[in-house]
């Protein structure tokens, strides 16, 4: 993993082995030199882990300092105990950098159902202050994987400001629950305000469009903090570059996805809604028989039309005006494609990217989400994990 | 396969190969001596099969006299000429059989988008009056199978008549798209719109409580015709009859699901109302990661507590509230169950049959679901059908 080309300023971090499982890389601290503007997103479920719950406190009043995160321990179902150790967590790092406790927002991701092994990490928390470093963010990428295959990272230049994005999620090695985080960081100034509005702007059309399993985690978190060290930058072209970059680390970890060979990209056009256009496009992404026939590399292009048509809710849907395609070959529209074109949908199959393009005929709304197909691997990884 | 042990008085069938697509049984017909009370109830697909579309019509007035079911082809996505040629096998049957062509119910199960072979099935039906026999049903249920391993059919007297069941759904060789298709008759005597009421109550505990990957199928069919040539029976025994064995087809289609080798059995409790309890079961029994969990025997039980959070709009759920077990063993309740007791729930995870049982705490309703694991062989199943 090669360091990133530049590097916002004010930013440090440190990434380490405290083992939590194992001798990976499973601890990291990203801090800034100053208090920053801050906005974070997190999970929906009902069963999210303790550090949700803390994180969801801290970042209310637009204002952190540092990430915390740990890997292989999702610190989720663990009752008081766990919340109480997230908190613990917190607190000793905030002493460690000087901090105030409630500007700093902790994450772990990995099995459901333990209790974190608090000895081993306060053990790894003292004396962390010290660790820190310029440019070395791209470790922390690593430090946050579970069942990634590869780090997640980008960068890039705003004006005289830098943008720093990682996510991790869904891989192999020691699977677990395709839980999604993913950190910013930015020297540009923006208020909390306008910071939070980029955010979900960026994270409805990115993460929130990707679905490896149809599981959602219990502690899925999107954060970003911008430190305001390189002063004011066109706020159009941050919300951009922030939005564009949220929707390339949604592709790397689409097509890193459990077990996945190939990325999967559905389309819905002329959708009488977003909604409507979202809901369609995710039901293919999401349908197991469309995954495992795209994995197949099998023409079986009726489980689209399957797929479109079990929205039964989308009572304005009808089969005499959608059109079916995959790139740019049009298997539906009104009547099948004959029997004899096939091998060209095969032939197309075999991509590592698939595009499934589909128009309803009846507005103008138009949606893309991200997903991955269905192998053995991912029932492998997901059969075998934690014994 | 055996035939049973008794048939209902006045119904004959047939079931043969016409070359649809191979030289295994692929068209029954089961027709009823006298016209006979019946009710149906079809999918909610958008895209919906074109012998959905006729179906619907000819059910509505309550009255049906013949079943016509073919396999290895949908006739779904295939436009005017599929409607037509859907409308064609049913007017040729009803000519041979000498009875009103409203009175027959037709379904198809296969592929999707492909047009049926039209000059083999004209073929096949010609002279098929004269190959009716009683007591064949069980050959009938063979002949509406696709993906399935093996026949589902069930017999049981209730009085002096007789009712049959028989299901087809998810299995391997030819696999395809879970299609469900299930019909019943009985020669008691019950009016259109009692038979209905049953019908409904019956299907709405039983398959509609089932799901092998939650893609709907195109062609789901349920149908029941009652002759009346045994007269009445008690009506309560009547619908405790057909709800038993609706649910235990369901059953049966669960444990043949594709590639499966364990039936999953997910019952909530103390749910605010049964929707929510419904709601909350599905999610558990459709989650790739509990699916998988259970094919591995893998202990890893706080992935039902995902898939419980991720119910989000479930906002009463409290995961303080909260009961999980496996059989009877628990394994969360406000606390994880401790590392060490991890084995026993490996043990019991070995079983064909895994119930998942929880409790949400919040008031005295029930739902039960059914399904199976996910396994390699779904992958492969899958991924290599149509060429």
């Amino acid at each position: 993993m090669q360091a990133l080309p530049f590097s916002p300023r004010g930013f440090r971090s440190v990434a380490k082995n405290v083992g939590i499982r194992d001798e990976t890389l499973d601890f990291t601290v990203i801090v800034s030199d100053v208090p920053a503007s801050a906005a974070a997103m997190f999970t929906q479920s009902r069963f999210c882990g303790a550090p949700i719950i803390v994180g969801r406190e801290h970042v209310a009043n637009g204002q952190l300092q540092a990430f915390v995160i740990n890997s292989k321990n999702a610190n989720v179902a663990t009752g008081e105990e766990g919340l109480a150790n997230a908190r613990e967590v917190v607190r000793l790092v905030a002493e460690e950098l000087g901090i105030d406790p409630t500007d700093v927002l902790p994450s772990s991701t990995g099995v459901i159902g333990w209790q974190l092994p608090m000895h081993k990490i306060r053990q790894g928390i003292r004396g962390i202050a010290k660790e820190l470093r310029e440019g070395e963010l791209h470790i922390s990428a690593q430090a946050i994987m579970t069942t990634d295959t590869r780090p997640k990272i980008r960068a890039c230049k705003i004006g005289n400001a830098t943008l720093v994005g990682m996510a991790k999620g869904v891989g192999m090695i020691e699977p677990n629950m395709a839980t999604m985080l993913s950190y910013f960081v930015t020297d540009a100034r923006i208020d909390p305000k306008t910071l939070k509005e980029c955010l979900h702007e960026a994270v409805a059309v990115s993460f929130n469009c990707l679905s490896v399993d149809t599981d959602t985690s219990t502690s899925d978190t999107v954060a970003i903090m911008a430190n305001g060290l390189a002063g004011d930058v066109p706020l159009g072209e941050f919300r951009r570059a922030l939005r564009e970059m949220a929707i390339e680390l949604t592709k790397d970890l689409a097509s890193d996805g459990e077990g996945a060979t190939k990325l999967l990209e559905v389309t819905v056009r002329e959708a009488a809604s977003y909604e409507q256009a979202k809901r369609v496009a995710k039901s293919v992404v999401n349908s197991p028989l469309v995954k495992t026939a795209v994995f197949g590399a099998d023409p079986n292009w009726g489980r689209v039309a399957m797929a479109i048509g079990k929205c039964s809710e989308q009572e304005d849907i009808m089969p005499e005006k959608v059109t079916i395609a995959f790139g740019d070959l049009v298997v539906y529209q009104g009547q099948p494609l004959p029997q004899d074109r096939l091998p060209e949908l095969k032939a197309y199959l075999q991509r590592s990217e698939v595009a499934i393009r589909i128009s309803l005929g009846l507005g103008e709304s138009a949606a893309t989400v991200w997903g991955c197909d269905l192998s053995y691997e991912y029932v492998r990884i997901n059969g075998e994990y934690t014994t």
